[in-house]
């Protein structure tokens, strides 16, 4: 199976700790790496990890508060530093281009490579980024601003090539194409060999989503039906409930319950707020609702 | 003796390692505390150094460049969510206020206390903050941009009471304020006891000099003459003289030169270049001319 890795970075929430690093993850998905969230000195866990910053396509921010993008100033000029020259594409909210042009204007003057500033229009789940290994859409998500999740869907081939059966039926190499189209192939003879025989189904597609920060958000379920792997902020216990709500995050329950909903085929929380001296009453909290539950960690790696 | 402290919280520079952290160093003087450079992630180094966010007074960037000022924004925002109330004061050359101004619009809404920029005139030493503990002045630079670096001068009474000798002549309370000024003491009787005989030496003041970035520049050494303890970058080894020259560090013996010319009582070298394994090279090409160096490390106090 084709690469589909998601490397924690950070994974806890505003107030820093000596414990955890603010939001980041990098997705590597065949070779190509797509972050997701960049907060402050996310630069040196992507080193830690020996991840290639030349392979980075584009960053995904989910909204302007600080713990989820302090980090791109830092990021962008060590890769100029570090000879890096292909265009770096960045989306974000409404506000990502001023931010973008305000360090560009003070900092910029001899970056190596091209910003591409994409701003995400929030209110709805929109296709944002596309690439022959996978499709990008944004989730609309409930925080105090506007943020946007994500939605990460490797594009694999629904037909793969069945190498023995074309070799026993002497299938001519220019047919391949219109073979993995789904068309029968048919002799010189006339006689149809019919599709079904010469291919192989591809696996279903994977998907993750990424949901963070957000209140609890039932309208979610039906855009992240049946992911692979849904990470869904879960700041507070369900103790601090009132808490949650003033500061639109999710408890550890309203995380589960979501997944749970979804249908989902595992849940990975993160976000913890720095009130808790760890993640064990969250994580049992979401495992009671939702058993396929695992707690984030820096410098995890999750395959899908 | 009072407090006098340098924490280093990062003396690398530009091209992150998984070493050093960027530039930034807290100096505590009498448990008042001041910042001098602020690269991306200092605020983790704060809060491990177990520093409190509060008694920070002011920070003085010497340059904008990212590695000496990235780690303004979170910084900003953690004191915020810690609680923190009291006037910030910030000083930086010209472009802080820009850079302090696009902060502020994009995610200064719910910042907690105010914050004071103050521009620095580069070109001259000239004193830009003053308080009853310190007097700090400027430094004028040479970098690839404007840049200043810092002489820190503790106050100190020139004159303490000799107690003991103070109350074997029956000197009233009333008069010790005309004593430490240094008057003579005059008895009903009209005999003069001399100033010297009721009052002692105080300690000279003690001075901290920061000089980071900057290329070799003898015009400092009267600037710093004597000084307690010199920070001098040595960005690079003198075998990396031309590289030194072309981008406006200093070598390790160029630091030490000029700690040599100025007489100074100690120097600290640090913003490293990635490109040396260790310190070990720069600190004895610096020592062979200045013998009394060291070589500053992350988590470090020096006492002066």
């Amino acid at each position: 199976m084709e690469k589909f890795d998601i490397h924690i970075l950070g994974c806890g929430s505003a107030t820093p700790t000596t414990k955890h690093w603010p939001a980041c993850q990098v997705l590597d998905i065949r070779g190509k790496l797509y972050m997701i969230d960049c907060g402050e000195g996310c630069q040196y866990n992507y080193r830690r990890s020996r991840l290639n910053f030349s392979r980075l396509r584009a960053v995904f921010i989910s909204h302007l508060h600080g713990d989820h993008c302090f980090g791109l100033p830092g990021l962008i000029s060590s890769m100029s530093l570090l000879g890096r020259t292909g265009i770096l594409e960045i989306y974000g909210p409404e506000g990502i281009r001023e931010y973008m042009d305000s360090f560009m204007k003070l900092f910029g003057a001899r970056l190596a490579f091209e910003i591409e500033v994409h701003t995400i229009d929030c209110s709805a789940s929109r296709l944002i980024y596309e690439d022959p290994s996978v499709k990008i859409s944004s989730l609309p998500l409930k925080h105090r601003i506007e943020c946007a999740g994500f939605l990460v869907e490797e594009k694999s081939k629904s037909l793969h090539l069945d190498k023995e059966s074309c070799d026993f039926f002497q299938i001519p190499i220019t047919a391949y194409k219109q073979i993995l189209r789904g068309e029968d192939f048919v002799t010189e003879t006339g006689e149809t060999i019919s599709n079904s025989r010469l291919t192989k189904k591809g696996c279903p597609p994977r998907k993750y989503a990424y949901c963070s920060d957000t209140a609890y958000r039932p309208a979610l379920v039906p855009l992240i039906q049946e992911v692979t792997l849904l990470y869904h902020e879960a700041t507070f216990r369900q103790s601090d409930l009132s808490r949650a709500r003033e500061t639109y995050h999710s408890t550890a329950a309203q995380a589960a319950m979501i997944a749970k909903e979804a249908n989902v085929k595992r849940l990975l929380i993160g976000h913890y707020s720095a009130r808790y001296p760890n993640e064990e009453g969250l994580l049992e909290e979401a495992k009671n609702i939702f058993p396929e539950t695992i707690a984030a960690q820096e410098n995890q790696i999750i395959r899908l």
